[in-house]
């Protein structure tokens, strides 16, 4: 279940008919970019564009994804991402997903991803402060480990 | 450029990380699933659900697509998926699109998708008359010709 | 590493354009659906055909996956995927990966899949007996749990 | 049909069931995918490299796809993407595809891309002459247009 001690940021959209398998439901692997979408909203929604991060010269590379998937979605629901900062590090972060249906609110999937700060030299480096800031904003109480 | 004597749906979104490919634009197959989430908004607006359409033993196949690449599109980036119908006809019909930037107005690009009603024996057919009433709507002075 | 005491089987194909993201490597999304592969191939291999296994009325359906990211693969390489399987239960199975550079044999991303066989009302079930049996070939000494 | 007085590149694999759809077939989308892939194949059987064009400085952008539907594939059919230079300008080039059946050779969907050469300022420019050599290899008696 989504936290209530920090902050929880949701963008709700449509399935897409391409996002469907022939199992009838969205393909499993849709999800990672359903959580992608929804780590890029919640930058957006706390004021800060992961575009305007990279184009800055640093990447979040993906270390790690995980996704449970307990309840189909199909084309034409309406469902909301759910986002929040699982942990967060001087050097990394963790996002937690969950993918829950708009209307009735039941949770479909949930999941989480660990990220890596690295430099356009793909070198790992210190999140850079602004963005840092940002980004503990919605974690309160947040301390970073340098 | 979208027509002025019919209807134009448009919906607006932002360009997800996962549709940009190594040249950093939106890669060019994905413009077609943008057209076809503007067709399913397109029915949407318009009072119709295209799952209803397919729950009620209909399908319009994909016959044609054809886009035309301009401008290209970026991670990010808003942009506005504009739909209208071409041509309507008993047993078929024709979607226009045009991607554009949803803040200037520009046309980034612009295709067509031609579809064929069938049922869910592989029989083409003619459009259910409760769901061609919806698409007359759209594009006055249509006639069928049947 | 891939384990030596139970069948792994290979795949080997070249990374696509269209799988590349604005980072200029594979999308981390795009290894759940090589893992996907991964899995075909190692069925077919096996003597035995996924597409088979849903028409006579069942599905391996997705619980939860898995990735963890090491190196980053690009447009043009060819890469090997290796599958075999964890663990087998008589009601769902657990499938491993390896995604390698197909020259140097560098592992690049690891992860695993946990399925559960369920028969098209979508109740959970038992593996068949036919496709348990090719399944049980490839894990020497695997018992069912039954 | 593809034509016999050019060379014609095939590959041929497995579709993916990632790449269907709830139609319970390969979506529309996917096939310029295919294409996609088709003619980094070509390039690749011609002894060039798409990459390393790329990494010498230039583009092969995509003006313009086209693709016409005739016959659906499913999971775990093998087809065979065929591809064939259609014209060739100092500036740009057009390939042509055929995706069909790889057991009974059934022509399934046909399309074309038009592609326009730049370098990486964005600029339009000529084919490089070592790269356009190697694709006129492919079709006998093309003259540049220069």
């Amino acid at each position: 279940m989504a936290p209530t001690d920090r902050f929880v940021s949701e963008n709700t959209f449509y399935v897409r008919y391409a996002e469907t398998d022939a199992m009838g439901i969205v393909h499993h692997s849709v999800y990672v970019v359903y959580f992608e979408e929804a780590r890029s909203h919640y930058s957006r929604v706390q004021g800060a564009s992961y575009a305007d991060f990279e184009r800055s010269g640093y990447w979040l590379t993906v270390a790690e994804v995980y996704a449970r998937f307990g309840v189909p979605t199909r084309y034409g629901q309406r469902i909301t991402a759910r986002c929040w900062l699982g942990e967060f590090k001087s050097r990394g972060l963790t996002f937690m997903y969950e993918i829950v249906d708009a209307e009735t609110g039941q949770v479909c999937v949930t999941g989480y991803s660990r990220h890596v700060c690295i430099n356009h030299e793909g070198r790992v480096c210190k999140i850079p402060e602004s963005w840092a800031q940002i980004m503990r904003k919605g974690i309160p109480g947040a301390q970073d480990d340098t």
